[in-house]
């Protein structure tokens, strides 16, 4: 997304406030990286910015992105939801923890990360109750303990009450599962006795 | 599996037997349906034949089925393991509490079916550890608060390290989730450093 150029500085300052508007999740670390610059560069171009630092832009998006919540209630987003936007793009993020991973294999158990990028597809429904109606996942690689795992989500059709979500669960940029989702859109009434198609 | 005819005494004993030796986790009641008799004549005929009740006999069986676990740790098991013959088949069942509910839907979270269908999954595999390569999921109605979700796995095809397992979900007879999983037979050693193909 960011051009790997290298900018003179005032050029670099304003792609910087530019993406952080749009991306406000990158850390100072990931910013360097992409500018091509120090990591104490890319804090003296926040200062001078104005802009804090990433834990409080996530603190401030998050906390829009949990108000927003309409299918599912706080605490029923597995993960931590970072943006919201219903009906369009969704993200989260979990760190993989010890209790997360199998005995054996060391490995981030399937079902964590289903747990993750399923209710962050749900979560994208705009109605008060989302049912997942099918679910096509590809496991790319095993996710160790300790990773942080960002999903990205987005509704890529809508026709109806029938939505279709695409997730991407990553670490750092790599993808590690990738998955698509039909969900039902339902009102609370609808849903006891309800076959869904 | 039992045709829904009426026996006569001795024959329905005989059909019982043999059909609880294949099948040990009928109730007495699903018993007394399926042979058009009542309940008390379902236990009479156990007492003669000397076939403990239900409790009993799942007790036995899932005792042999924790032990033949290999992929997994016990505690890893999602649901109740019934039946394990590994690279056969398995079954577990699982009653949906408060607790795995959606808070507005009042229905069970998708991450707790397919995390009882994944572990019987990887359960299957034949090897120290198993991963999931890929997963395609139908979620055919939604199951409410204390239905009690039996799921059945078995191996359909096995290439080398790679194996294709169905698993179904069922609420009394009836199929509310049906998946398709590819999953890989890992020893230990080759899961850190391993990239899914």
């Amino acid at each position: 997304m960011i051009a790997m150029v290298r900018y003179g500085k005032e050029e670099r300052r304003k792609v910087l406030e530019a993406e952080l508007t749009k991306h406000p999740f990158f850390t100072d670390e990931e910013l360097a990286r992409r500018f091509r610059v120090s990591v104490s560069t890319i804090r003296l171009d926040r200062g001078v910015l104005g802009i804090p630092e990433v834990r409080e832009r996530t603190r401030v998006v998050a906390q829009e992105a949990y108000s927003t919540l309409k299918s599912l209630d706080d605490q029923e987003v597995i993960g931590e939801l970072q943006e919201l936007v219903i009906g369009e793009r969704a993200r989260s993020a979990m760190t993989i923890e010890e209790s997360m991973v199998l005995a054996k294999a060391r490995v981030a158990r399937g079902h964590y990360l289903f747990a993750q990028a399923n209710s962050l597809a749900i979560a994208l429904v705009d109605a008060p109750v989302a049912l997942t109606g099918s679910v096509e996942l590809k496991f790319i690689r095993p996710v160790q303990l300790g990773e942080l795992v960002v999903a990205e989500g987005k509704v890529s059709q809508r026709k109806g009450d029938k939505y279709w979500v695409e997730v991407l669960l990553l670490v750092n940029t790599e993808v590690v599962l990738r998955g698509q989702w039909i969900l039902f859109a339902k009102e609370k009434e609808e849903v006891r006795e309800m076959e869904m198609e």
